[in-house]
């Protein structure tokens, strides 16, 4: 059975991304790109690494036939999502990539997006899309939430921890380095190859970067508590790849062994013997998540530090990966691609 | 049915980019893994990006059992090539990588290369392994010899134009732009990453390059008489790409026809709409190469540029679909991933 | 004595360049920064690299006092340059970035540029400001046009063998790689780090760069005859510099003395020992250009390469070497800084 | 006055900068370069960015004669250069760049270095580089040491915070980010651009770094008793560059407040304003260092960054500002050139 997609929002980084994965894809056809800013325009224009595929023009969302239409990614800024999703049909499987729905509480969503959410029937149905921790209501669900690309890389490293209660909820620091794409298609300044090739920097100080609404809400529902990390990211000149070093208290050991069994069965997840550091250059272009785990030369101190890229397992990967469970196909489909090094 | 496939040399970037390779190809297996320096070895240490295969570990060729073997990858360094496939069974079916079985004439290979080739009989037997060209050769070849990366690039971009009297033999140029892999994984001073990452330059000034070698052949082959390239190639800071700028006199229209007309049914060139430019980033990781056209303010005078992936359409991609031909099976399979952008 | 120096435009690339190099001048001082679109930001906020210097914010032109300006630099966008001087003192010495001053026939200049130059009078009293040319010129001049960055490059590589008759005038090929800089601060998608950082292209096929305006008036009034040459920059992921690769035919040897004896006593132009190539690396920051000649297996063919700083020697190094030459004070004042590698 | 300076190990990365910096110096002069695996090379063929400079060409050791000498720069690996500076002149003034004399206890030493020092004797009367703490010792001190590049970027972050009692000494936390020049010009396969360019990773996990033997003794020193930072290094693909992030607990308005009242005086210290962030781009090629201080959204916690340049102000910058101070030379002198940006 082949199943028709359509991608709102085919115009930026994780809508090529989803692109690239569907074409290997051997039970899915991209029915529809939808891309207003650019309606009209063929994808081998807008994106030419795509030029050998057959696929169909930019159109806009209101040119769509949904009801030919079997899942539905959206790849649309936030707040742009909220407004579309609230008009498609409601019985249409979305996978959506933004950070409209990843919020239970309306309130935390005003909070750290600024702005009342303008779909909140959606957004109580929709399920929170971290395919390794919510796999069967992602299997169950009609809307899927996307998680952050950051939220999803340091989750990774820190839920077993949490669940198994092995590390001190009060002290856990988040250090993360992240590549450029994660920041998209947008022309600012701070973007430009000649502004951002040859340094790096910390942004979104203090805590204040908008993944954090993420790791509290997932954090502390784990712990039964608040948590509420120290979290700083970094730019660095790379365009994919997320590493999130977390300083954390407990027993490095203890911490290693519960992260190897919470992840055995896991396709994607890969723990490295202990000591071992992931780099971004090792999962770069796939959709595996690699972790190592250090003791600190201080007793009871370590380090866990995860890598992934953003735009495959932090976003596009992680939306197919959750649209081959509520499709009902093989979780891997599509996915199982080597990584791209050098 | 799945075929047995050994890889000698696996611990270099062609090697590696075989296993990525084979890792998404539906009839091969990967039974033998050669590296004689990292025998011993998990191929999860000496490419990490390779872990969540399973792989069998590094052997000395030695140790490998040839009868098991339905297909021979070598991606061994020249010189070395020749003295291993001179002592593997006869009726072994081989892909080398290397430059020893490029040239037919055993005087030119002296020439360029500065030694007597040791292995005659083979060099007798081997195909040069430009798919597209030699295509009916290589399904029947019992060795195919892989083309030089800068040696393929031109050739694409120019085959088509002496074939069909297109264009003036004795005024061409080939500016090469070329990435840094290419190189191998050689320990050199002038690949560090300090000493490449921010300047460009050319390097084996006077037409020098070995690859001329190919290009003397092939090209004077095609013509009936001696065609005499002037080929620079310049080394720029990426990891992946060849891009080749052809100076050409003649009429561009017509180049452009003759070139869309020659590839119109490869499903690996691309002919771009006339006046359009390849980029390297738009191939990037892929089998595909993409050609553009321009003609120049003076009547007469062309631009002939071509771009693909030195690692993959330029060395191991070609060799999996010279393996694919040997074979039988689909030309294609395994080869038509995405180019990963950004 | 200290020159009072003003700079109009002083927030893009080649302004703050501009800044680098005076504040390490012994006889200039900044006395007033323009810049319409960030008027009233302090030099920190706009380029936090410079904010140990003590300089004053960003205004507007017309807050400026330009009677007690002795020198004013003009880094402003093409267009905009040439109604700005329009209205500026007319005894103001004045050293001109852009585009606007470096045709001396107005219909050239329409022609490449798309509208009649609204600035005729100054037009007709600019020099030309390839400082090791004009140097006389430039002494006595008021108004001083910057060459193209990509003009520069090409001209140091080829002046001399044109002036000494040394190579054929109808078979000049240029092909550049080109640093990103050069485009400026501009917000264009292809200048996205994640865009260009991984691949490189040819761009402004068919020689319809607007520097060629430069090059058809410096060659054609050097040989006394029209000169057209073939020129493809290609962009190249990379902060700065230009390599120009020019293919030309004469006797490669003489084409070696010829560079050196026209050289021999400039300060910023080192040619090579014969068949080295130059590298973008080994000039970078610094207002130097280095020259390399090789010749080709095939005789009566010959590579000329030039390599500069596009920011420095390309634009706001020569502005200032032309400052100094028009002030009277040492040509080299300021700008015998080495490069910086790695 | 003139000085006359040596420098030993020219042909390395710190080599290259001090000669770039004592270009530009008013009273030094380049008497002797020694290099003992290039001997008899010129400077041109081993840095060409460096051939527009007149210099003696490298020797070995043994030929130099230190009589001649003011001051002797060593720049030589570590181990050799106790072996080295054990034999030179006893009262020669030398700034030593290596890890060789920053440890005071010999045990230490052994502990970090994994050898007994082989030069006891200098190593008890070598002062403590880090000019801003140790100005008058420096002034007055024969043998220098030139401190580790990732202690100075930390303990310029720190030292004024624990000599303030402002921090918490038992929970330091200090994730830095490193570019790649820090490791030298050394043959190293995960030095390759193809390794390193499009990813990061931490190394030396678990504090094991040995500059850690320098915090140790520093921040211990100053408190009064033993602190032990944790401290994970990163790599990333820049060339030039330190970013230190310090996760600190304490008032973070008054850590501000204790820095920029430290550094009010300093010329090569910036403390930025509070809640901004520093990035390496604006300190490259420079010997400043620019420091931020943010608060974090849980009160008592703190992120202290300093972002410096590694091979300036982290090493041979540093070490000419050392040997300003030695020889009673202004100690900016040389040292006031603004970044290279973009």
């Amino acid at each position: 059975m082949t199943y028709n997609i359509a991608i709102l929002g085919a115009s930026g980084y994780t809508g090529a991304e989803l692109i690239r994965l569907i074409a290997g894809h051997s039970s899915m056809t991209i029915k529809s790109l939808g891309g207003n800013s650019k309606a009209g325009q063929s994808m081998a224009s807008v994106f030419p690494h795509l030029r050998h595929l057959d696929l169909p023009d930019l159109v806009t969302m209101e040119e769509i036939d949904f009801s030919q239409i079997d899942l539905c990614f959206c790849a649309l800024p936030h707040k742009t999502s909220q407004e579309v999703i609230a008009q498609l049909p409601k019985d249409l499987k979305i996978v959506d990539l933004s950070a409209d729905f990843r919020l239970r509480d309306p309130e935390e969503y005003q909070r750290w997006y600024g702005n009342p959410h303008a779909a909140l029937e959606q957004q109580a149905e929709a399920v929170y899309g971290l395919s390794e921790f919510y796999r069967t209501e992602i299997k169950a669900a009609r809307l899927v939430a996307g998680t952050g690309c950051n939220a999803a890389t340091g989750q990774f490293a820190l839920r077993p921890l949490i669940s198994a209660g092995l590390i001190d909820l009060d002290d856990i620091i988040l250090d993360l380095k992240c590549a450029v794409s994660g920041a998209g298609r947008a022309l600012k300044e701070n973007l430009l190859h000649a502004e951002l090739s040859e340094g790096y920097h910390a942004y979104a100080l203090g805590s204040t970067h908008r993944h954090l609404g993420e790791f509290d809400q997932e954090f502390s529902a784990l712990a039964g508590r608040p948590v509420k990390v120290q979290f700083t990211p970094h730019l660095v000149p790379a365009n994919r790849g997320i590493l999130a070093t977390c300083y954390v208290k407990g027993d490095p050991q203890a911490m290693h062994a519960a992260l190897e069994a919470a992840y055995a069965d896991e396709p994607f997840i890969v723990v490295l013997p202990y000591g071992e550091a992931p780099s971004t250059r090792h999962i770069r272009g796939s959709n595996f998540c690699h972790i190592g785990v250090s003791g600190d030369r201080t007793s009871g101190r370590a380090t866990v530090i995860a890598a992934l890229d953003n735009l495959t397992k932090g976003s596009s990967g992680q939306a197919l990966q959750n649209a081959n469970l509520m499709l009902g196909i093989d979780e891997t489909e599509g996915l199982m691609m080597a990584p791209l090094f050098p």
